[in-house]
């Protein structure tokens, strides 16, 4: 072959750079988030001349959380910025991507190879130029640098499929005089997973068995990632043929549909409400699918739950009692679960869950969280989707009813304030025919609030409500001082500083109705709804569980 | 002893916590950033109850960087955070601080020791309990837990000499339960740094002698560790008694006053005026103390410095032409230089750095980056501290003059944007004499520019010029797209938001002058100043700067 042929060749061949659209498009990622930055210029001109859509926010840590939010409606999501100063912004947003298995791709730009040689003091540097990859291998699954044409694209879709099998978050790093490097892409040997041993799952589901059919008072508590592994069809199947009602936790809120019949509602230890608190620690059987046991998930440990009763599959294993069965997932459990002679029960009774339709203003009353969340739940039509930061915006939530599967986000275990807004941007991209209901805190809108700006740019409508109690509210019942109060703004005047949007200031409930109907209506531009509450107004859950809470600071 | 006795004494011994605040005052820390969370209420309450004034900030990252601010000025900063969602927003700007010299203390609360046995899924928890401090082992110089009361005080002090000996930040985490606890305060061993070899020495100050007595045009440039260890009053007893005339860098622009006999301008490569340019690189003998040859210091590497004429003088090292004297730092040789034969030469000539004292604006004249700095230059004070954010905010400043030593801060080699509002809150707070002026571009406003919130809350009085060129302007020659673009703000507004401060909207040189003068004299209250530039109107030093990086990307 002739080097004129060769060249032709390598014309063809895509580069890094457009390996990486094509690799990103082929996962169904449409939106990449980001800011650039000369190291990162190259890649951002790819993108926008690929089918992807680049999505500039204000700064580069709501990139982070609106490509999580996208990660969990879509299955996969991207954020691209430039090296250093963008980088390290993403690591706690990376973090909660981690911890809360939300597979977002981190890319970052870097230095080329050619300046990177000897000690050159480059701008964006810390100590040396692996201190943004080392970070990253701390809060990522798995990490590559696309320096080398004849490994790039094998390493490319290392990575990928590490993200899309562990639905955690991963790293790209690319130095700049590659990201238009032609690659290699052919031959690659795609790794094959062990597959599950028949025999161990055998044991294991005859053991199961056993327990559910056995029992008087069977439950189903179903988590997170029954939905960050696409087996909600699987659940809902295994609901109906087998007859066990279900809870869900609070991260695995929406799950499924909350009008599914047999939902007896959200279990949170003692966050939770009496009878579901009753249905879950009272049954004989608990049937675990993919809730995580983290300490909000449980009401602080406060829940009550016995491991002689727990059948318990998740990701990584599957727990009965107190032994465990290894290499047996979720997705094989299931699975089984649903090919199984199970004891016939009477069919699923409609939801128990309580659903107002309804919501009557008591004239010249003054706004309350707790009133805040019944007229939501009266007047939230189908096509909401609920994405609450953390705190009484998230507790409150708890109990809202949620009328589709994956209508309700929030980051109910790494618990990062200022998460919902930006979210809200990533959500909305993902599944364009949603309406986003964001309810956040004065003190978290404070940190990225101003993310509204991003949906004026780009044609965005989500509804931001902002519950304003005049500091960090959670905190207050535990440790209070002046490091709680949050100066005031008039968040309504946001609409004036970026230019768009409709402002609603809510001192009543017949404020509140008129703000929720009013913004609900108006689906052309964003709303912002700003909840004037007392400062020692907390939602009921919240003050049982800041009672816990106080108790160890 | 018995028990009682014993009790006695430990109530009166300091905590963990008590002790740290103790520590920081005794170093000249007066002001705490930061944001509370649960796992570290108690430290924020116990710095409240001491002589500490907490500063709350919007967002995490703004305590990084105002506290970096603080450093550069006190000589020590501190920022306090919560666990994960708190500690991990400040790895961004710590690397900064790190890369830059700044010596800033990182605190963070943590999980309780009697809460991690075990695989406890807490909140704020990534993959284990150790991510973050493995994170801050890659952008701080020392790191402690302080959770063991016998070692506590030994570790506290261990990190906070590095913090000061090597001016890097350093990292302390403290696990909520261990906050309170009494701690042993005594019987300390102060670490003996190698004294300096006499004989080395010796031979490198001979060998220096040597070349700047014969030389004929020798230069002294000074850079940002001058400032950084405190040798200000070492480097002008040096500049007069030797009568070599000096320039600095940009990171090192004010370490000493613009005004001081000898001063030829800010050397930057081709990023300087021809003058500058002329003195450094023709001089035949040119004495670096504590400039960081950085790629924006040296006009990404268009500064033509011949190795064999160089002295050069850092925190490190010593190197002279082309070998190294180990050990020799830049107190000692900068001492050593002091006391030392030199050679008479006429007496520093006044600066023939160019001073406007008046500016006179072309009436209906649009107003023009050059005309901003120009005016700038005739209105500022001798109490205006510059602060600069990356990008033409920072190389139009270049040719500012700046009155005083350290009133003129920027991010000049990291280059993290959103530096200069919250930094804005740390230089006001460390020097209240000092009025901060804040030059910020359009899109690194959005980063942070709310930060305009915690200064009206603590009484703080910065004037925030938004130079607004609608976009990432330093971005646009190098490779443009509409991933430059920044959704307008009517950045003015942001008084109505936060209830604060004067706005004023500049379109034409009239206005600016206007502005700048009525923002000087009201004194009582933050202004922010919208400057309306074209979308192509960059200063001159950007446009040599982005013509060198253009073939870069």
């Amino acid at each position: 072959m002739n080097d004129n042929v060769r060249d032709q060749q390598l014309r063809q061949q895509p580069s890094i750079s457009t390996a990486l659209c094509d690799a990103l498009l082929a996962r169904g990622v449409k939106h990449v988030f980001g800011i650039p930055g000369d190291y990162a210029l190259s890649l951002f001109d790819t993108m926008t001349h690929s089918a992807l859509t680049v999505v500039n926010t204000c700064d580069e840590q709501s990139a982070g959380f609106a490509a999580d939010a996208y990660a969990r409606v879509v299955g996969l999501g991207a954020a691209c910025v430039t090296y250093g100063v963008g980088g390290l912004k993403l690591v706690n947003s990376t973090a909660q991507a981690y911890a809360e298995r939300s597979p977002v791709v981190v890319i970052s730009g870097a230095p080329g190879i050619s300046e990177i040689t000897g000690e050159a003091l480059l701008h964006h540097r810390v100590r040396d130029f692996g201190t943004q990859l080392r970070v990253f291998e701390e809060v990522t699954e798995a990490q590559a640098v696309l320096d080398n044409p004849n490994t790039a694209y094998g390493e490319l879709m290392r990575v990928l499929n590490v993200a899309e099998r562990t639905k955690r978050p991963v790293y790209i790093e690319i130095p700049r005089d590659c990201a238009q490097l032609a690659i290699d892409t052919t031959a690659l040997i795609t790794p094959q997973l062990a597959p599950v041993d028949p025999a161990t799952l055998a044991e294991a589901l005859a053991e199961a068995l056993t327990m559910l059919n056995a029992a008087q008072r069977p439950i189903i508590l179903a988590g997170v990632e029954v939905h960050r592994f696409g087996l909600q069809d699987d659940l809902l199947r295994f609901i109906e043929v087998s007859g066990i009602p279900f809870a869900t936790t609070i991260m695995g809120k929406s799950v499924v549909s909350e009008s599914t019949p047999g939902f007896v509602g959200v279990y949170a230890g003692s966050l939770s409400n009496a009878q579901v608190r009753s249905a879950v620690e009272e049954s004989d059987c608990i049937l675990n699918l993919g809730a995580m046991l983290t300490d909000l998930n449980t009401g602080i440990f406060t829940a009550h739950l016995e491991p002689s009763r727990i059948i318990m599959s998740s990701a990584d294993t599957l727990t009965i009692r107190r032994h465990h069965y290894a290499g047996i997932d979720l997705r094989a459990f299931l699975t089984a679960l649903n090919a199984a002679d199970l004891k016939e029960r009477a069919p699923q009774p409609a939801s128990t869950h309580v659903h107002p339709t309804e919501f009557s203003p008591t004239p010249d009353s003054a706004i309350t969280v707790s009133r805040v969340f019944e007229c939501l739940d009266a007047e939230l039509t189908d096509e909401v989707a609920v994405i609450a930061d953390p705190g009484d915006a998230l507790f409150g939530a708890i109990d809202l009813t949620i009328h589709s599967r994956t209508e309700f986000i929030g980051c109910a275990y790494y618990a990062s304030l200022g998460f919902a807004v930006p979210a809200a941007l990533g959500l909305q991209m993902a599944e364009p025919a949603w309406r986003p209901l964001v309810l956040v805190g004065d003190g978290a809108f404070q940190m990225t609030g101003l993310e509204l700006s991003t949906a004026a740019r780009y044609g965005l409508t989500p509804i931001v409500m902002v519950l304003d109690n005049q500091g960090y509210g959670t905190e207050r019942p535990m440790l209070d001082g002046p490091f709680n109060d949050v100066h005031p703004w008039a968040v309504t005047e946001v609409t004036k500083l970026i230019g768009a949007g409709q402002g609603y200031s809510v001192h009543t409930e017949v404020d509140l109705v008129a703000a929720v109907r009013g913004a609900l209506a108006d689906t052309g531009q964003f709303a912002i709804i700003h909840v004037n509450l007392a400062a020692d107004d907390f939602s009921p859950a919240l003050r049982r569980l800041t009672s816990t809470l106080g108790k160890r600071v």
